[in-house]
């Protein structure tokens, strides 16, 4: 089997059938707008601020244009042409010949071209328009197609949706016989002492020769395997049994072993003819009661109890620390592994165990799945569908059948992906879908077809489980602290503080002139820092939550500090108090990890490309396995209040810990304060301990802040602290 | 084709090789059970107070057995044996020859004989012990099999598990080419005014002729047809077009119109060989949002919204008054037609428009679908899942793929099959499956491949949906007044207070010493009277809940009037608050309509077979389409308080209604004063009116009850009545 990739040319057409007079060089996978852009000379999309100027692209046809250069195919190959992904609408011509057409994104693409192409052959993909649903602007333009909603425009993304080919994209010759997928299912038993795997080699025809399979163990050794000889079917079922796998876990929990298989047809004579090789790392992924939840409700007439949303792997329940992650770049084509390596190693670094891949954006490439089959970081995998009711037309119906079949299969092999959904919060007001949409229950059939072992869940939220607050203080002036105080739910899968990119980075963005004061136009506006979301005139700068703590800035410095302490202080206040909340509550995923393009403010915590704001470390501090915790009330204190802070333990390490004792100081202009000593006991495994409670009369201050310190006496790494703001 | 009828006969042995010793007579359909009883002379198992005296039968093997007999096949036919469904597990052999094993009783059976029988042979079908589970007792018995759980004792139902034969069973000739299976589904324009029909007719081979296919209007002319020559295909696809259809409407809501379909195979000679006839009635069916369910939650973190429970029949929005059926006999074989009948009328007669058939029971017999879509009664289908974690088993799984697939085949052709549910009480505590169970995914998966457009709930309650309360006066002295006064559910779907039979039924179920006072032992606590439900201790007579309100009664027709009060008072209560609860509330369906044998006491508003209870008298008058209604916050009143009543005008007819003026009375001990009189104007189809409340001091009094009595001047039909207890 040999690849030949291609040297592609685009142009555009206001109709398909007319060639275009002009073409650019193609970069191929990419986006057509990338294309232009760069012919062009047109900065960056990410530091233009005339994005307007890219809008005229959605409504043309794009053809790109290949010579078919290929040597004499020989006796008994075929020549293939394969893309892994064109976006989103197409055809595929040769020499004028249209021989394909595909609706969707993400089904990959193999056309047999051996009759239809020599060498020298002009091979055209057309792509169309892109879809667009209605007369709206904004998301509900993607309420007719599995295309990701966020580029119609979003609080974080601007209204630029990327067109062509997307995913990688060659010519393959292949023998005459070989396999056309490798496919798989296992089961492990209820001890998890065995697991059974059962294998589908498709041939894409029947053939004789023999057929061969071994399952090898991360060190190299062949667990299982077996060789037969193939006869009538081009359908061969096998199966491979580990006792005593090394099952995958998320990281902080084990190891990530992945096993491999290998499968290979060989000729009458024995000699190797095609092979498929193919990771699997076994695990057992549940959803499970949370605890306490059987027990409520309890008064007639009684409705049902709260769905399980507790991570079991493994049979060990885990508390979930994560983040929303959505696509790396607005056009989801130039992301690769450089892309991904490093935000997932930020993940990593922040002691998060999962990334919900957010329905908004576009499915991932595989070497995301890769890395973090790689690096244990668990996957929440939503479809592609995001606060819109999607139509129930039969073209969209199938549409959504053929493309979310395909994500399955892509996805599937993946240990890391250990939770389906639906698509994000279409079971809410501003959706308009429900447990009777035809897109959900398909997604639910299609999800238990062919993954029955992989939780699905129909959207989020489901009933107990919280999406927001995205403020440090909302519109009625409630705190961030106090909303998830008096919160009661199974799971916390979005929440969010905003804060400001760097300054380095918003000097980067725009004139020195538009930097200070910012205003609502412009850079500022267009990077969503005014006006981006409809909770909130302000978001996400919120420059009078800024002035409400620490009054007018004087410099686009004091601003951003200010701004990315709230951030800071917001977010360890919702992952800790979340975390507090544990077992009732499971899960802590914030709103968001990343983002697509550089917004001068964002809930993110981690600036775009791979750039953590000050509020990351404040994440990596309160997600630690072990850590000593202050529960307070609120953010903003004044002279002569009684500060209250309660202490707590918390800990979701596998292993037990030893009792110790935690020191409270207060830091209060330049002199520190010892409060409060308390020494806690042991604590098992995943336990949380909650302490005593100090009180401090908070004093005269000549600063705007004071700060929170706690020691543990032995074990410095648990020390944490926390920043208040004095007025 | 021609049918023939067999002479069974049945015995039992422990040995499925050995043949029994002893034979006695068959009644098929029906029940191993009843064979035996009948031989045996023992009473009617309804009238048996030692129902222990059938629990040895659960553990043998049970052998049916026939002769065959029949005239020479004659050329170009073929033997079948058929039989519509054999509870549970179960054998077919042929002169000792096994020919055909399955599990489950809800999948007919067809088994063609040609090659393995002649004149004079044995059919045997050997029935297995029945399925039982655990080493519990009770309904967790039943949580590996598809066999209701109703069977294995519940808190109206003795422990009396069926086997045996229960549906039609005969021989039949058939011709070697034959209709196998017609199969159809259409689609309706979103405007109704035209349906699209496919149609699938499977051939037993493909063969030469031709197939004719017409659809008639009730009227009997041909709407659309079509007649094609047969060739290469078994399989034929056909297609009808009805515009303006007459659409199936729900009783008080329209007519309901039955078209036929009608099939017919020709040979060459356009002979006929074989024929199908279908009715088909054209509704559409929707689960919509609840008026004011988008609305809620409002609050961060938000959770998602309510999910519909609102019933949209062909676009209208219908408040479902309806009831739970449940088997109208512990042997599910004995029920046909002539038991459904009237038990359907009853409904009917009380304004009920839904019955929901019960997951705890076996799905009914294709005559109660047939009655309900002529008499316009809706039904919402349980799949037979009740208060059980069923197992994950693939055998389980399997069982229950293959079941539902029948179900759903059996039943998805009758209009009056507007919901699916997957079971009762599922996702609630005492039960403990989830959204995640394998078992709900798949019931969702097969209802969507087969019947997309009829709504699926995984079970009841969904969020928002209430069951409960069963009782007059709760353990906490909760009346059932109060309790759903306060109550805010979206549908009631399950609510009760339990009544006793008819003097004359107790009387005749007991000697005359056991009769009064009632007692916990013997028949009283057989036939529920005493200790039949966790929820209360003294259910279903509940005594003390009497003597609370009336004192110790000196008679049991004393008792039983004061008992009859009680849930007739109830009944209404309840009834009429749901609709005052309209439309955020959308449906109010009683627990439960009938029973399966003679209770002493019941929830039920009709006593076994078909005995309605005053209850029912009281249901009807709450269900009346229009209705002067009272609301009062509590049943029992005593001399000095202030007697409130909250007037109201109910109304769901579908046309408007003019104003008109009530008269409230109040009949205190033989005197009739008159309270208040209210004006209401004019209301819009379904529209509910608040009217104004009255108050009146109580006086003392003689008697031990008083009335309320609303009279409309202009329509003594909407007149209401209501009685309260005075102590």
């Amino acid at each position: 089997m040999s690849r030949y990739n291609l040297d592609w040319k685009v142009g555009y057409s206001s109709d398909p059938s007319v060639r275009p007079e002009r073409f650019v060089p193609a970069s191929v996978p990419g986006a057509v707008q990338l294309d232009w852009a760069r012919a062009e000379g047109w900065p960056h999309y990410w530091q233009d601020s005339s994005i307007e100027r890219y809008r005229w692209m959605e409504d043309m046809y794009w053809i790109y244009e290949a010579e078919l250069s290929f040597e004499d195919l020989g006796e008994n190959k075929r020549l293939f042409f394969v893309s892994r992904g064109i976006d989103y609408r197409f055809l595929v011509r040769v020499d004028g010949k249209t021989v394909y057409g595909q609706e969707g994104m993400f089904t990959p693409v193999e056309i047999d071209l051996t009759e239809d192409a020599d060498d020298g052959s002009l091979l055209q993909v057309i792509v169309f328009p892109i879809p667009v649903f209605g007369d709206g602007k904004g998301r509900s333009e993607a309420r007719a197609s599995v295309k990701p909603a966020v580029s119609y425009g979003w609080d974080f993304h601007p209204r630029l949706v990327p067109s062509g080919i997307w995913r990688e994209t060659y010519l393959e010759i292949r023998s005459d016989r070989h396999i056309r997928e490798l496919s798989f299912n296992y089961t492990i038993d209820e001890d998890l002492s065995r697991v059974l795997l059962d294998l589908c080699v498709e041939l894409n025809q029947a053939c004789s020769g023999l057929l061969e399979w071994n399952l090898l163990h991360p060190s190299g050794e062949v667990v299982d395997g077996q060789s037969i000889s193939l006869g009538s079917d081009a359908i061969v079922d096998g199966t491979c049994e580990v006792h005593d796998p090394d099952l995958w876990w998320p990281r902080e929990y084990g190891d990530q072993p992945l096993y491999l298989l290998h499968v290979s047809l060989h000729d009458e004579a024995g000699r190797l003819i095609d092979e498929r090789k193919q990771n699997i790392g076994f695990r057992r992924s549940r959803l499970v009661m949370n605890e306490g939840a059987w027990d409520e409700p309890q008064s007639m007439p009684l409705t049902r109890n709260a769905p399980p949303m507790t991570l079991e792997l493994n049979g060990r329940r885990i508390f979930v620390k994560g983040s929303n992650w959505v696509a790396p770049d607005v056009f989801p084509g130039v992301s690769g592994e450089d892309a991904y390596r490093p935000l997932i190693e930020k993940a990593v670094g922040a002691h998060l165990n999962l990334l919900r891949c957010w329905g908004g954006s576009a499915v991932n490439k595989p070497s995301f799945y890769d890395l973090c089959d790689q690096m244990g970081i668990m996957v929440w995998q939503d479809f592609p569908l995001a606060c819109n009711d999607y139509v129930e037309s039969p073209e969209y119906l199938d549409t959504l059948d053929q493309e979310s079949l395909s994500i399955i299969k892509q996805l599937k092999p993946h240990p890391s992906v250990v939770i389906w959904c639906g698509g994000n919060e279409l079971f809410n007001k501003w959706s308009g879908m429900t447990d009777q949409s035809k897109a959900i229950r398909m997604l639910n059939r299609n999800c238990f077809t062919h993954d029955p072992d992989t939780p699905f869940l129909p959207t989020t939220p489901i009933m107990g489980v919280g999406h927001g607050g995205y403020l440090f203080r909302d519109v009625d002036g409630v705190e961030c602290f106090e909303l998830f105080r008096r919160a009661r739910r199974s799971a916390y899968v979005e929440f969010g503080v905003p804060g400001p990119a760097s300054v380095d980075r918003l000097s980067s963005l725009m004139e020195e002139s538009e930097l200070f004061p910012p205003r609502e136009s412009g850079v500022w506006k267009l990077r969503h820092g005014f006006g981006a979301w409809e909770g909130d005139p302000e978001s996400w700068l919120c420059v009078s939550t800024i002035e409400y703590y620490f009054g007018r800035s004087e410099s686009i410095e004091e601003l951003v500090e200010w701004a990315q302490l709230l951030q800071s202080e917001g977010y360890k206040a919702l992952f800790e108090e979340a975390r507090r909340q544990k077992p009732y509550c499971s899960m802590a995923i914030n709103w968001c990890f990343n983002e697509p393009w550089p917004a001068v403010a964002n809930n993110s915590i981690i600036a775009w490309p791979c750039d953590p704001k000050p509020s990351y470390r404040a994440v990596k501090q309160s997600c630690r396995p072990t850590l000593a915790s202050a529960r307070v009330k609120k953010f903003s204190w004044s002279q002569g209040e009684m500060f209250e802070a309660e202490l707590w333990m918390l800990n979701d390490a596998l292993h037990s810990i030893k009792g110790d004792r935690i020191e409270a100081y207060l830091q209060l202009d330049d002199e520190e304060t010892f409060v409060l000593g308390w020494y806690f006991d042991s604590l098992e495994a995943d336990e949380n301990r909650m302490g005593p409670v100090l009180r401090f009369k908070i004093p005269e201050m000549l600063s705007q802040s004071f700060r929170l310190v706690l020691r543990v006496e032995a074990r410095p790494d648990w020390n944490s602290e926390y920043t208040f703001c004095y007025r």
